[in-house]
């Protein structure tokens, strides 16, 4: 048994989600116009829209799509996700037709310390332990087609190796959906000749796998065997490509991933509709939810809430450079969430000191998020700003924060959705529908006929504002192979700190004219994006010395509490 | 893509399921008495039936229950589940309220080579594609649990290992839910001293996880939970024993189970309700479905038909010794399977001269099935044999079966169930019938209080018929500890290949008087019993040569094709 005192606390996110008795999903399918005959049920409260219905609605997909953003992150939060979720509950509450699209959580995460992905106070998808544990086994299958590829490799070399694998150059790592640091650097095959070739090799968590990336941005099943048949997983004795088509499991991956594929429909605490589908790492990925889920959900909605990983630097410029270009979607508006606290640390004060008022400190913390604005303009969408509101904010801190987006002509919404549910987030949910009825004319930042080297250029001064970049040589040389085999007119997937514009962490409020070095680059053939290095990056967390796992719990009930 | 043909044979296991529509999973339900609300639905055709319904009629449990086991197994194959489900169907059509109760697939032999376990021909489990890949996602919930204590063991060592847990010395592998045996043995926690501390590791097939056995012997969630957290995993400096419950997640391995220890419902070809949950090991482990499923069907059916894994000196050993006596179960009849064609294996005939009729081989074979008939006797419980019938049989071959059967009082009946459904296993299940409604009193073999070197000899010369048993002083001594530690109580559970009843697996028919090895002795504490080991034991198995994936894939309609 568990030392912890096993009580659940009646201010937390469980208890709030414990007093709403969900709607039968039939229900919030109704809603949708999506028939019951329609819905892949998993109980009561949580189904799969079946794919003919999906592929119907996501031919259409003539809905607004509105994405939320934030400011850079920092450890004061922005509330990125309640944003999303209160905006969806609060268009519903203006009557218009809307469904949420969100990235479905991972187990490491909800075990380690960061918590789940399901919003916060009365701005929460429903059931939240169901989706931040197992929810529909999407994680699941994607591990197993995953890991099914990785024992195919090795069962390859162990009975021939006709493809002529060459065992050190195999970069087809496994995957688990959990933080486990122990297995970022293994060494597998040992025990004799029995147990295959001795090699090195590590895993992932599932996340991180090109196979969430595939899973993401698929139109069909077709279409995502095509990619996942694409994948570079491994280099032959003369440096040879060997993708994972030759190793003759991609049909069985599929198969693997069928179900999977069908997007996920649950609630908000409010009974609007939520797509929740895919997850992948927003670093070495994309960070957004699957394009099925979105497509699928502007199908059937007049408005659909998203949200991108990150700060607006990193996760909208991928979503709008890689997602919106691969799957053919425009955005009609963007918010920028962030917070009175988290603009006090872009301007330099430190988080045990937050709690004053500073006004100067929030006017200069501002520059990151009209950096961000300004950024969105260069996609051609409109821009809004969403202020999560703590109580401690003052009157004078918000003014700032006015004053300064008022200079880039962007209004400012107070939203207190987290405390009150949707009518915390309506004079947002007015504006946008105002600036999504109204004119936009998204484009990508870049070209895609653009050579790669300039569409990281393209990306670190203008998204970034770096003066120069840095590209490693040996990385410069991948990005010629790269265009040699005929992968030059993919996006950039850039995998930067997320704490800066820059590639130091340190380094917050809106820096400028720094170097931006790129370390190496990966092709992701079957993602589509050429993945570029801009420092270390972690595709295995760890678990902290006191894990969330602690905490959580069955009661006699049947309820599951410690899930924050 | 696969280079395989993509078309699916008429006269495959697949084709014949997809003629069948399988009825609404409420009305499979309602024909057992489980109203719809207490169904949680996994799609139209598969559910669990939810924990509060499910413990009411598990305690209660008061129908009769059948056991299907076998001779031993050779290539020729027997048919154990297909005259599982055969029987269930021919009880159903004979007008009794009947459940089959039978153990979940894993995906290792479903990509690998020896095919799933749905039955087969006329005598299937439906939907066998979902069944067979992630069916209601119950052995991923496994392998999470299993491996967040395996990265929980990793994160208190990293983290100053306050438990002196001895890295030498941690017996908690890591699993995954597919054969491959590059992982068979592993060095984990390398690349420096961010990713801890390197050391010896391996994973198992989830399948072999002893939270797989706990799942299925478990009669709550909170027995579930007590028995995870006895479990030994690692010993310290001192070798003092590290329980599971020491390392704080056995609340979160048990928020990870409570879905899947719902029993799954679903149906055979004929609508026949079958409850299909948990698979463990027959070697390691027990080899049964889960007690939750075979308590709950035997409350809401007069007649439970169920299975148990290997021939009977394995998995009806075990099922009566260790489930029944953890379950409180005492079954009422027992079915042997045979066919001709393995009897005549065990009477010397290679599997490549099998077709012609050969009486004395099948006469000097079914000495096998003698003995597994005797065996069953010294559990007082009655035996009946079921013929598993090919075309090539002669009548010849099946009168020398009767005269052998005849002689220790067993009837024979002749089975089509393959080819018939349920009209070929009329006459067993008359018969069964019969038996299980006549006198019955079973007892297990041994005492629970006995020395645990007695309970080895018991089976050993009780059922294998050793002559003697030659236990590794090592192995002794490491029993006199497990009974100084208090678990002298438990079962004890064989781990002896199955092809044999001596630990020599070329040594077919019925030898006797030979000398049984154990070579290791395992303390199962939260399972509850105490593993034997008579010969090498392998708990990742490897893909073969052409694994069964090559041919899985998923084609234009979504249907899965290549699932046998």
């Amino acid at each position: 048994m568990n030392s912890a005192v096993r009580t659940i606390d009646p201010t937390s996110d469980a208890a709030i989600a414990a007093s709403v008795a969900p709607r039968p999903i039939e229900e919030i399918g109704a809603g949708l116009g999506v028939p019951a005959e329609a819905l892949f049920r998993y109980g009561h409260d949580k189904a799969k829209i079946a794919l003919p219905f999906a592929r119907t609605a996501e031919a259409k997909a003539d809905g607004k799509l509105i994405l939320v953003t934030a400011i850079s992150p920092t450890p004061a939060g922005e509330g990125k996700t309640t944003t999303t979720i209160g905006l969806g509950d609060a268009l519903a509450h203006a009557g218009k037709r809307v469904a949420i699209a969100l990235r479905e959580p991972s187990l490491g995460p909800v075990f380690g310390s960061k918590g789940g992905a399901t919003g916060g106070g009365h701005a929460q998808i429903i059931p939240m332990q169901d989706i931040n544990l197992h929810f529909t086994g999407d994680f699941h299958a994607i591990s197993a087609a995953h890991n099914l590829l990785a024992a195919a490799i090795d069962n390859h070399v162990y009975w021939g190796n006709e493809l002529g694998i060459d065992t050190r150059r195999i970069n087809w790592r496994r995957v688990v959906d959990l933080n486990d640091r122990a297995l970022r650097s293994v060494v597998v095959g040992l025990g004799g000749p029995g147990n295959g070739f001795p090699r090195e090799d590590g895993f992932d968590i599932t996340v991180a796998s090109e196979v969430m990336a595939i899973f993401c941005l698929a139109r069909s099943l077709e279409d995502m065997e095509e990619r996942l048949g694409r994948m570079v997983v491994a280099q032959t004795r003369t440096r040879q490509p060997v993708i994972a088509a030759q190793l003759k499991v991609t049909g069985a991956m599929t198969a693997l991933l069928r179900d999977a594929f069908q997007p996920n429909l649950v609630q908000t605490l409010e009974g609007t509709p939520a797509l929740v589908h895919g997850g992948p790492f927003a670093n070495i990925a994309h960070g957004c939810n699957s394009v099925m889920a979105t497509r699928t959900a502007l199908g059937l909605a007049d408005y659909v809430v998203t949200e991108a990983g990150f700060g607006a630097d990193l996760g909208a410029e991928k979503f709008l450079d890689i997602k919106c270009r691969q799957a053919g979607l425009a955005p009609s508006v963007v918010v920028i969430v962030a917070t009175v606290r988290a603009l006090k640390m872009h301007g330099g004060v430190a988080q045990k000191d937050l709690a004053p008022e500073n006004v100067a400190a929030v006017t200069l913390g501002a520059a990151n998020l009209v950096r961000h604005i300004e950024n969105i303009g260069q996609f051609g969408v409109p821009a809004v700003v969403a202020i999560n509101r703590f109580t401690s904010d003052t009157p004078a801190e918000i003014a700032a924060i006015e004053a300064a987006c008022g200079e880039v002509g962007a209004r400012v919404h107070l939203c207190t959705h987290w405390a009150d549910g949707s009518a915390g987030a309506l004079s947002l949910a007015n504006d946008v529908v105002r600036l999504a009825d109204g004119p936009s004319a998204f484009h990508p930042l870049y070209a895609s006929n653009l050579p790669l080297v300039e569409k990281i250029d393209a990306v670190a001064k203008k998204i970034y504002r770096a003066g120069s970049v840095a590209i490693e040589p040996g990385a410069l040389k991948k990005l010629g192979e790269f265009e040699a085999l005929g992968f030059g007119d993919l996006p950039v997937c850039m995998a930067k700190t997320q704490y800066s514009f820059s590639a130091d962490p340190s380094r917050r409020g809106a820096p400028e004219g720094f170097v931006l070095p790129v370390r190496d680059v990966r092709l992701s053939a079957g993602a589509g994006f050429v993945v570029v290095l801009c420092g270390e990056v972690m595709t295995m967390p760890g678990l902290p010395s006191r894990p969330a796992a602690e905490n959580i719990f069955v009661d006699e009930t049947g309820f599951i509490g410690g899930v924050f």
